[in-house]
């Protein structure tokens, strides 16, 4: 190495050596024939001082230096006590500049007021910033606990293909033209999902991959055109084994990285208690403000609003003080979200109802709501009236907001949860909110728990699966299930998916032939590793846990991609080219 | 788990024990009512016992079963020596079918002999043999044990994008259309080299990746359109320092899972040596047969083959003895590798020369030919004459011919070596043999050695870098070298290899950015990881050790993969979108 010592590692034991450091030269303060600057790299920070000043002249911030020098004890009342080396400092007597820098876009100590995308394009400098490396360090301290947990369970890390089949039907997977054969295209797989199945067959029984994936679609601030999974899969298993192995990564990552002790068994929710309770498939319960279940309440109500196949409730405590504008925000709020508005009703310090829905209702109606609803005097109710589903998430929703606005929030907290007995199936609407079919909620492939394996195909809303998924603090995490390894089981799941024969072919052809070989029973997980990370890290956007994020639509502000090609390179990559008729009986194979 | 135990593990120990064990049937035998069934998962297998003729009746190779029985010790004389569970067997008392198998393709256990194809498209049946499960598991270690000496060094594992920016340079690139800016498109990279750069940029100073990498070409024997490498980069470095990294690396790896302790220092060789004494820039050496420089011996040669700029030799041992047949297959073997023939001497018993080229010899050239050659009687000596670099490649290929031919390579040895010294820059030859131009030997950001810093302009041919190769019994396993990082030089390395700022701009421009602001002196090395752990593993193809490899052509026998898309899928992709303007300039910021 160039540099005898790290800067970040000098101490006050070794005063009077002679050093060499190098690194970038970050604040600077001149005081009167004394330059003092602070030499960082990668391990941390040391002052460096020169006495000569024309030495130190043209030194400006982010240059990349070698310095020479004699470790000296600070003198005293100069310590810096929040400096790891704050009892030190060199005194340069050789300084060589290795590199210089152009002014910075942005600066690389303290706070940066820049928008995103001016430090994505610069992301190198935005690196140098320290909380940027932090998350890097911590990302990659934490894919290695990652492979050390998997190890130590006896999974097998394998690699697998990110060139694989495209189809018709795979709509948001990006595709790759092959020039070896003109016409023909690879698509980049959405996650490893076929592979690692075709792997419990080939009966490797334990596998997992730190797994790159791709998504061809618009994405919303957490969303990358390509993302990280940690890839799971194990044989002859019940969901609490797979269960167990999600828990322990965790446990592990939160425990070495957070400090947390995650406290054991992380507790079950059913999908069904999620959502009634807190309408939402992923449940904060970092905060309470249940849902309240009001459809029986208002069995026989005259209120037109509440005459629907689900009415729901969430309270705000301290709600009714709202002025009409803070009210009106929250009707706003709910039409953007698609719903025709927020019916409320305050409960004054007094106990009577104000807000217009109130007199809508029967006194007798009035007289229990606050109860029913769990309210007390000077909180809000908000409903919500509709189809149960719906209705659910848009009362979730509130209470998001409510945790948010009343900030009930505690943001220290780590809380777990497994979210299981997931629906099988859901119902794919038309634009008239009337059923058209079925579509799977997790994939195809999913088990149905043993008492619907008989009989999902007869009522496919009411059938539950094996599946489940890890929430934390309102973030799905992770999720996944026990396959169905049984032809007769799989063709019974798409015909309730309406999924013809050659349609299956053509997508999933090869996993099917593979299961006439003896597919033992398996299941797995998958965690989405850049918000989990994030999530671990502390951050805010999978962006900041990313080395080099896309910035909105697949845009990358550093590289300028994606770009045009060339009428050269099209040619080259066989993109117009006719598929060979044999060439095409090939790839239908 | 379905299973109390694993088959692999039961032992005279749980001999009394009720077991449920889950796994795959093999070889089966029949003896008068009593069945024995070989039962196979992950962890080996045991020998099970149906005492009832029925209940085994029905079961067939690789059907997947789950079987409860007792354990007890085998009859005295029906130990299995070569099983470690060969002193047991389960006594079965009840079985369960989880999934029967067609028909096999081709038999899981003992030899197969079926094309490769066919082994590629069930490749999940491929996995369940021994040897073939054996290397993923190898392969899994050496990632584990790659990720702890990386951690240990202090590296960082940072992910960087396969969704890379396009170039009309990147002739070898795949590309990628992106949907939500229609007719502009990724480039899946060929290596992390730009990244891993922008990321010593950003102060990051040890990084390392095992990285998923893209080439669009026609693929020999040991190419995938799709592979992995150990991709590191350091800052603040000497070369020295690199290699260090690169030593600890493989001397773990090989003692870990080899079993061999690798003597360090790992020699080095300079790349003019390894080319004159082996005739190749990556020599074998597990066998002796070094080139001799025959040019200044034929000097003054009036033999008008060896009036050439270089002519060399090598020995053959015993190679005088080889019939007529043997001597012309050498002429087509020669013939294949484009060269006109190899000219030949056969050292007799008695010391006269043999073979057509001796009479076009001097009396004095052929007195002291064959100690010159370090031949003795019986030996064949073989002759290359031209350019210096071809016929040394020659020479070599001849070198490692000689090699198998005569069983001199010890199969069982290990023998590293740094090929260090490269030139930076090779010629770029017309189909006349003229030189036309420069070309990088590594990439362009390769550092010139020091003394050739100044002056590498002036004698492209001659100057040489800072740049090395790991080379493991001939094959190249890792490579790499430290990088310019100065602008200056950077621009003279443009200069040579007559790039335009243009192109540099379209190419690197980013990275040529990154470089104004401050980039440290930094190095890197990167391993070709199929092919170090296909040695590793001691197999012979890289498909070996590839989960699920492409076959020739970058065809996938087991999905299909690629395949032409409809007409709907390009719509949606954009591939023959235009661009519109403002998008263009925004790519080409």
């Amino acid at each position: 190495m160039i540099r005898s010592h790290e800067a970040g590692t000098l101490r006050k034991e070794h005063a009077g050596q002679q050093v060499t450091l190098a690194g970038w030269v970050g604040r600077r303060r001149d005081h009167g024939g004394v330059t003092f600057i602070d030499l960082r790299d990668a391990s941390g920070t040391a002052q460096v001082v020169f006495r000569e000043e024309d030495t130190a002249h043209d030194l400006r911030s982010e240059f990349c230096v070698k310095i020479v020098g004699e470790v000296r004890v600070r003198p005293e009342g100069n310590e810096n006590a929040e400096l790891p080396t704050g009892d030190v400092e060199v005194a340069a007597t050789d300084i060589e500049v290795l590199s210089d820098a152009a002014p910075l876009p942005f600066p690389i100590e303290g706070d940066v007021n820049v928008n995103e995308e001016i430090r994505l394009k610069y992301r190198y400098l935005d690196l140098r910033r320290d909380n940027v490396a932090r998350a890097m360090r911590i990302r990659s301290e934490a894919s290695f606990l990652t492979h050390e947990v998997m190890r130590e369970l006896r999974f097998v890390n394998v690699e697998t293909p990110t060139l694989t089949r495209s189809t018709p039907e795979g709509a948001r997977d990006f595709l790759v033209p092959v020039r070896l054969q003109p016409g023909h295209w690879y698509a980049l797989p959405q996650s490893p999902q076929l592979f690692k199945q075709l792997l419990m067959v080939g009966g490797l029984e334990r596998y997992y991959q730190i797994a790159r994936c791709y998504r061809d679609e618009d994405f919303r601030a957490d969303r990358q055109p390509e993302f990280t999974q940690i890839d799971i899969e194990m044989s002859f298993c019940d969901q609490d084994d797979v269960l167990t192995v999600g828990e322990t990564l965790v446990a592990r990552l939160w425990k070495e990285i957070a400090g947390y002790e995650i406290p054991r068994p992380i507790p079950h929710i059913t999908y069904a208690d999620a959502m009634s309770r807190f309408g939402s498939d992923k449940p904060d319960l970092r905060f309470g403000v249940e849902l309240t279940d009001m459809t029986e309440y208002f069995a026989g109500t005259s209120f037109r609003v509440f005459q629907a196949p689900y009415v729901g409730a969430v309270v705000m405590p301290g709600g009714a003080a709202q002025t009409r504008k803070e009210l009106d925000a929250w009707q706003d709020w709910a039409k953007s979200r698609g719903a025709r508005g927020l019916a409320y009703v305050l409960v004054q310090e007094d106990g009577t109802l104000g807000g217009p829905v109130a007199k809508n209702l029967s006194d007798t109606e009035k007289a229990g709501l606050a109860a029913k609803a769990g309210a007390e005097p000077g909180d809000a109710i908000f409903f919500g009236a509709g189809k149960r589903h719906g209705t659910q998430e848009l009362l979730g929703a509130a209470r998001l907001e409510i945790g948010r606005r009343r900030d009930l929030i505690d943001e220290s907290a780590w809380k777990f949860v497994w979210v299981v007995d997931a629906p099988i199936f859901e119902p794919v609407e038309d634009d008239n909110g009337e059923r058209i079919g079925w579509t799977s909620v997790h994939h195809p492939f999913t088990a149905p728990k043993p008492e619907f394996a008989d009989t999902f195909q007869d009522d496919p809303g009411g059938a539950l699966a094996n599946a489940y998924d890890l929430v934390l603090n309102g973030n799905e995490i992770g999720g996944g299930s026990l396959r169905i390894h049984r032809a007769e089981m799989q063709q019974r799941v798409f015909d309730v998916l309406g999924m013809s024969k050659q349609e299956a072919e053509s997508k999933f052809g090869f996993l099917l032939e593979a299961f006439k070989f003896g597919p033992p029973p398996h299941g797995g997980i998958a965690f989405g590793w850049d918000r989990t990370v994030m999530l671990l890290a502390g951050h805010d956007s999978i962006r900041d846990v990313i080395a080099f994020p896309k910035a909105a639509s697949a845009y990358d502000p550093l590289t300028g991609a994606p770009t045009p090609i060339t009428p050269e390179q099209r040619a080259e990559a066989g993109v117009d080219a006719t598929p060979e008729h044999d060439a095409d009986e090939t790839a239908e194979n």
